[in-house]
């Protein structure tokens, strides 16, 4: 297991004295630009096709802006396309709650440091899952935002029109003091007037994860007394995670192809096989996929009006054993992917709320909200903390 | 441009005195046994893979036992996989005779450092082409044997059903030396009885390649006075082409699929892409390619009876500029391929004999023979040689 630290990308750039976040430490994940350092991507080859970028990017300038420190850049998996955060070049950052167990990705280093306590908050992006994945399995608060809320400048994109920043914290109050930052808008405990509990997510997931996820649910639930069960997704999560990961990997490949077909780059067997079947996918499948993305966005749409929440376990399991082989992996990754396919398909705000465990092992309960609702999300956060 | 030797392996382990090669030098590309150096298939993480070898490779304790000394291992295009010899771990190694182009793969390094006069012979590895290849780019001579006549023993396979162990020199008076010892048959000046002219090929070759080969091809004819215009591959050579792109990948994914499913090894994106698109393959596919493959065996038995040889361009065109993005480089590897597909389909033997260039670029013309007649061709390349 490694440093969740990039080799070479030990920095201290001091936030703005009287800000905010003055006292924070955070680290980004090497997606994002910093200027003066080269934006590795977690792949051996990004940097050399891209030159170090002279600006840092929204994130890195908004955190120092409002008086966090920046201690350095994290390990991801390679240009953001993994889940499980095992990168064949720079290593699988150690999960502090989990040893021997993976981070979760791809914003795999971040949520180690903040894990291991190295620093109080850290960036990551969330595509089709890598912030709220790594969230669950290190026992985080971790929010993938509106999609379009906040600026992706600066950020090495994977598939835009799924692309968010995100970030991490250990602790409620933390976590909301950054978000504040980032949203830019106050963020208070709140109370959200109904509660939705995805019926078909908790049955999804694995009976001990679902069960240990209880306890949280039953404090959200006193929160909340206007409760309700619901089915989700009425197509199905499988025909949800079907649509997104046919949608992702065309659009990664339609971002990277240029650098992939000049450049040849290095890659894990894994990461490249994605991209070409993400240069493979039919027009008729994608088609497919962009109505069925509609038809998610309506019905979240209609799940999410303003002031309800909806519930589910973040990942269907806890963190799976580092090193497993991709027989065993891959049937793990599409069934985390079912779990996350609304993020990008619809774009609603999720937390993960860390409390629960397996076995010892961390599980994330989301909070899922109407687009634009983020501080509601982690308003609701800081109450149940408090509860 | 690169050294053709895999860092770290540079040995001397002398030859048995007084054997019939004494006093050449040779080197083994990196994919042979030599006990007690890892044997890195030009993959990073091959070796880790697989356990530092206690004994030689076949055909490195043949030719140490004959008298040759090994001096070092060559850079291969990783586990064999490439044509052109780029390779992104370990660079691409010098083509003396073409600076700032490739020197053609697999067995790049072991082309180069003959090329380069660094030692007097190099094992190679021919399934699809990746002796003669690069014996075209580098000017040098190259045989892929028959089929099953050399052993494979301690040699790391790719294709089993193609793959063959071939060897490089830069005058045919010591290329028949190795090969007496490799073949363990006699080798003199041969005359062959007859010459068939592969008319598809070298209408397939570019025309500045057909007309630079014409001058050997005359002399031939006055070596072989009984020869005769025909076509090599009446379904197409895109046919023979395609099947044998169909059979190899998909072989090679039998090959290395334990590895790549257990170890998610590194690769170039191209490398990688090979071997998805093998195990893609389809049943009925793969079906049709077994049944091309019986069809060209058939081909090539009535065409090349005892004492027959056939001439072709070994290559289409001399070496292509090192470092062409993968859309300009694909088509070309494709063009390729369909000049080296009989090789792997009906294992007969193949030897590129050098002596043409196109704008001081070399080319090779290769004479096949009929299964077992290895001997002769290297005759025929004594006798022309002096002719």
């Amino acid at each position: 297991m490694t440093s969740p630290f990039v080799p070479g990308s030990a920095v201290r750039i001091e936030g703005r004295a009287g800000g905010p976040l003055s006292g924070l430490t955070f680290a980004a994940k090497d997606l994002f630009d910093v200027a003066g350092l080269p934006t590795g991507g977690g792949n051996p080859d990004w940097a050399r096709w891209n030159p170090v970028p002279e600006r840092h990017s929204w994130a890195v300038q908004t955190l120092l802006d409002a008086g966090a420190t920046l201690i350095g850049k994290t390990i991801t998996d390679e240009v953001s396309l993994g889940i499980l955060g095992e990168n064949a070049f720079e290593g699988t950052p150690l999960n502090p709650a989990a040893p021997g167990h993976v981070p979760g990705g791809s914003s795999s280093g971040s949520a180690s440091a903040v894990a291991r306590g190295l620093c109080d908050t850290a960036l990551g992006t969330d595509t089709g899952g890598s912030v709220r994945v790594p969230a669950s399995f290190c026992g985080l608060y971790g929010i993938r935002p509106t999609h379009g809320r906040v600026p992706v400048e600066g950020m090495l994109p994977q598939a835009p029109s799924s692309d968010t920043t995100g970030w991490f914290a250990r602790d409620a109050a933390t976590f909301a003091r950054v978000s504040s930052v980032m949203l830019g808008e106050a963020i208070a405990p709140a109370r959200p007037t109904r509660l939705v509990i995805a019926t078909d997510a908790f049955g999804f997931a694995e009976p001990a994860t679902s069960a240990a996820l209880q306890p949280l649910l039953e404090r959200l639930k006193r929160l909340i007394p206007d409760w309700r069960e619901e089915v989700m997704a009425p197509q199905g999560l499988s025909v949800w995670g079907r649509a997104q990961r046919t949608l992702q990997p065309v659009e990664a490949w339609e971002t990277f192809r240029p650098w992939v077909e000049t450049d040849n780059p290095r890659f894990a067997f894994s990461v490249a096989r994605g991209l070409v079947l993400g240069a493979m996918t039919p027009e008729s499948e994608r088609g497919w996929a962009q109505l069925l993305r509609q038809e998610v966005r309506g019905r979240l749409r209609h799940l999410l009006p303003p002031g309800t929440v909806l519930a589910m376990p973040t990942t269907p399991f806890p963190a799976p054993k580092a090193g497993l082989p991709l027989p065993m992996l891959n049937p793990l990754r599409d069934q985390i992917l079912c779990l996350c396919a609304q993020g990008g398909l619809a774009g609603h705000p999720q937390l993960s709320i860390p409390g629960a465990t397996v076995e010892g092992l961390p599980v994330g309960l989301s909070l899922i909200a109407a687009r634009g609702a983020d501080a509601l999300l982690i308003g609701a956060a800081l109450s149940l903390e408090n509860a």
